[in-house]
């Protein structure tokens, strides 16, 4: 939610921006407006909801030629429950809209519904509501996801202090190799791929993650319920530009080691493969769905030992800095580099 | 909301039909879902929540060769008004997706902008936060409106029955006429309209009517508020179209008297104008917006009372039959005929 794709020539940030100066306005009972991953009302005593909208252009967001329609309609629903896992929230209401173009039969749409509907059932959610049109170009999607949490306890972006450790569930760069070996000769060192092993295994994880990924949903609310997180974002953008968001909303600098940075064994085998940088995928690819948060350092313990004992693949991978920092990148051979300014130069 | 805007081959209401029985499920808190104008939750024990989603496609819903994007984003904005008036509800917060051509200026959206957020301030409608994204063809623009309405207090699709009386806020097809001065060369009847004597100030309403219309919400509160009303809808399909709605949902048939059909002066004199049938034009233009409600016989007095203090126009113009009667049409010459069949096919 909240204007935060990076797909288009206005920046989006200023756009946000300008959005948020001119027409937002303390409404009552509302915590949190524009900037976040979803917005926030205290819709009762005891409960916020939380509330977020993810628009799906074809040609933009994918690819009809790629994906099936049942892998649209899936992506679309994970892509708004990620925004809902970011703010520790529970899932509950969907209302979708869909611009249908000539020549698609119903079959299809029933198609796009169906993989859409089973991530959502997978997680309690329920269809409310919709609208659809005729469109005279391609498919559009647009999709609104509704929340609840208890009343003063969601996860937001604004939250992390220095000092606080900097954390991602599951591992990067995945959905992107899948992205790229379902483009095949459109992706980077794709004339070296027919030659390579890549393990049929890897290759099917590879493409399962960008087709139907996973919405980190019970790993937010764990984060959210045990107050263990200080500031909280989904990666749908890139693992850099969705740092920057939390380093933007909470006014600090960061500091990420790139050797910690998790990077699956298919992730790596596939860029060995294709003579790739692992670490490239991993930190400009987008929808991995993964949750990037923040710990404070004196909770480092408590919460490995209980990602540990539910589960959970949690990773440490940098420290929260002084804003004055900036964004910086730690190697293993010490250097320190700027973290690339791609999509960057609102900060600040 | 509720899948209803009938631009699309795939009969929409077979689409309504086959999402509700595929997907809606008795959801917690749940009041209403998929099949009104919007959906409705008990949010908190005194506080139900309305919420309603509307896409605007260009070239289907509207032409930039004729409307500016201000008054694009003023209709959006009226759209999905309306749908809370119809609910009885007070609208509050606002989630915008934009789906962005290429070649439109910063300076154009900002005018989209500008018009949604007139008339959303007009009615203290916050926007709290949406998504934007390139377009590869037009653009397209959904909404996602919340309203409130005390718990237990909502106007529905199905309350009407048999011996109601149905009236309508306003005048009809001024809208549909208004939309036919700006298209000229386009619309029926269109090459007599040079030698006409449609006054200026006429003309000028008409266009209004259709670019910057308004949304019945004083009168749709004030209906839910003293529990005068036993069904309602906005008429965004036309009437015809919008009375099947009301039908269908109560299970009951209707009788409408085609004289006392409000019709403004200056939808008359376009009409003479163009040698068209005003009623027509008041039969089957959409996007007026006005109010189509029912209620029981023995508060007509009460309501006609309360209207004209309040200074609302509401008119009379038919009755709620038995499922069996159908649709039928009265006019003075006391032939019934068959309400047309446009979008009925789904009717019974």
């Amino acid at each position: 939610m909240a204007v935060r794709k990076a797909h288009y020539p206005i920046p989006e940030f200023a756009l946000i921006r300008v959005l948020d100066r001119r027409f937002s306005r303390r409404a009552p009972r509302l915590v949190r407006g524009i900037g976040d991953d979803a917005a926030v009302i205290a819709a009762s005593p005891g409960m916020w909801w939380c509330l977020t909208t993810d628009l799906l252009a074809e040609g933009v967001h994918f690819d009809r030629t790629i994906a099936s329609l049942e892998s649209v309609g899936y992506r679309a629903g994970v892509a708004n429950l990620s925004d809902i896992a970011a703010m520790g929230a529970v899932p509950r209401y969907l209302l979708v809209s869909l611009a249908i173009p000539k020549g698609l039969a119903s079959a299809q749409i029933y198609r796009l519904y169906d993989g859409l509907m089973k991530v959502c059932r997978l997680h309690d959610v329920s269809l409310i509501g919709g609208d659809t049109s005729a469109s005279k170009a391609g498919l559009f999607l647009s999709i609104t996801l509704i929340g609840t949490t208890k009343a003063r306890r969601a996860l937001f972006r604004h939250g992390a202090r220095v000092g606080d450790r900097i954390y991602v569930t599951g591992s990067l760069g995945d959905s992107l190799a899948g992205l790229q070996l379902l483009t095949r000769g459109k992706g980077a060192g794709s004339a070296r791929y027919r030659g390579t092993r890549l393990r049929r295994a890897h290759r099917d994880l590879l493409v399962r993650r960008h087709l139907h990924p996973a919405a980190r949903l019970a790993e937010g609310q764990w984060l959210n319920d045990a107050r263990l997180a200080t500031a909280a974002i989904d990666i749908s953008d890139g693992l850099s530009g969705d740092l920057r968001h939390i380093c933007e909303e909470s006014r600090v600098g960061a500091e990420l080691d790139l050797d910690r940075i998790p990077i699956s064994r298919a992730c790596r085998s596939y860029a060995d493969s294709r003579r790739l940088d692992p670490l490239q995928l991993a930190l400009t690819g987008g929808e991995d769905y993964e949750l990037l948060f923040t710990v404070s350092s004196t909770k480092q313990p408590i919460i490995e030992r209980q990602a540990r004992a539910r589960g959970f693949r949690v990773t440490c991978i940098g420290t929260i800095r002084p804003r004055r920092f900036g964004l910086q990148m730690r190697s293993g051979d010490r250097t320190i580099r700027p973290i690339p300014m791609r999509s960057y130069e609102h900060f600040r």
